[in-house]
């Protein structure tokens, strides 16, 4: 499977790229603002991959040209950023593509790490309603720590929630558990986005109050 | 340590007392607007406990009369009673008491449960308006699914959050690692609530579309 990640030199998508990249046979497509940044990115995740023993293809473009080129798009971008950049790729879209959203709105004050629930109901909302209608949308990937992601040498136990169509959910759900550690759950439609990009937050607030860096959540 | 659960006949109400009933010392006050409810469900949770081996002291009485003689008060009643409940105490709490609001404010709609914040910001806020000022006030045991607490045939494997002042937050702790199989996990401060009582939706809906019932978070 061909997986664009826009926004891929960024701290997640640095994270999902460097574990498809070691677990998957998936080629994956690091899209950036900047096509030479996404280039250098994905050059430098596949030396990261090389030196652990993985053979692993990664490539790198611009968003735009990422996203023409896969059939599963994860828009790793800041959740402010995320209207815009999916509308700028709209065009862009294969039939029948589907898009994940990971983003999360929070803001931050002096007690905490707090969901800023947009008006449309969730970031993913967002996502949404810039893409193209025949597209399908996922939300998901929003627990995983990007820092334990990124560092090939600690594992992962986390559960992964994922909402959207039924398409969108599955693929979603299936490039989770794709990942060695990861599992993944069903929440429901993409109007359930809310209740998963709100758990973030708390997570983060975790690693500030309770010591838990980092930490993966699992539902049993 | 005297604990009373305010609205202690209801679903939470009956798993907390049962676990603290089943794991500690503690004298469980169950607290009903009615005396006399109060008093059977504080017989029935000592005959289920006995079934089981353990005897526990279990009282039951109103929820002001619980409310005085009990150095924590848990308000395990639905979030929209909660303001009244605690106004309806107010005067009844001893000096330097912890008040615990497990309360979640959700609705619901044909994709799912939905937290539901108050504009105060959390339910726990409400309670907290609502107590005196020297009571200290924490949010915990949101997402201990009531179900399986109060079946003692099921093991629980969860990490409870917990939000409040130092006292406060400290207190909700200890009696939630109180319960076999229940770990506590700081979270801040009470403006911290929100996250915390968001959660509960996300279980629901893990219930609904997963096929995870009664599903225990943990965090590592």
């Amino acid at each position: 499977m061909d997986v664009a990640i826009l926004g891929g030199t960024g701290d997640l998508g640095e994270g999902l790229a460097l574990r498809w990249g070691a677990d998957t046979d998936h080629t994956v497509i690091v899209g950036s603002r900047d096509a030479e940044r996404g280039r250098d990115a994905a050059d430098r995740y596949e030396r990261r991959l090389d030196s652990y023993g993985h053979g692993a293809t990664i490539e790198g473009t611009d968003n735009a040209t990422a996203t023409q080129q896969a059939a599963v798009v994860v828009a790793a971008v800041p959740a402010y950023h995320l209207a815009d950049t999916v509308a700028g790729v709209a065009d862009a879209f294969a039939a029948g593509a589907v898009l994940i959203s990971p983003a999360v709105g929070m803001k931050h004050d002096g007690d905490g790490a707090h969901y800023n629930r947009p008006s449309a109901g969730s970031v993913a909302a967002l996502a949404a309603r810039a893409a193209p209608e025949d597209v399908h949308v996922a939300a998901a990937f929003h627990n995983l720590p990007a820092a334990r992601l990124a560092d090939l040498d600690r594992e992962l136990a986390a559960d992964v929630p994922v909402v959207g169509d039924e398409t969108g959910a599955e693929t979603a759900a299936t490039l989770a558990e794709d990942i060695a550690g990861v599992g993944a759950v069903r929440a429901g439609p993409l109007a359930n986005a809310a209740e998963i990009e709100g758990l973030t937050s708390l997570l983060i607030n975790l690693g500030t109050y309770a010591d838990i860096d980092d930490a993966c959540v699992s539902f049993e």
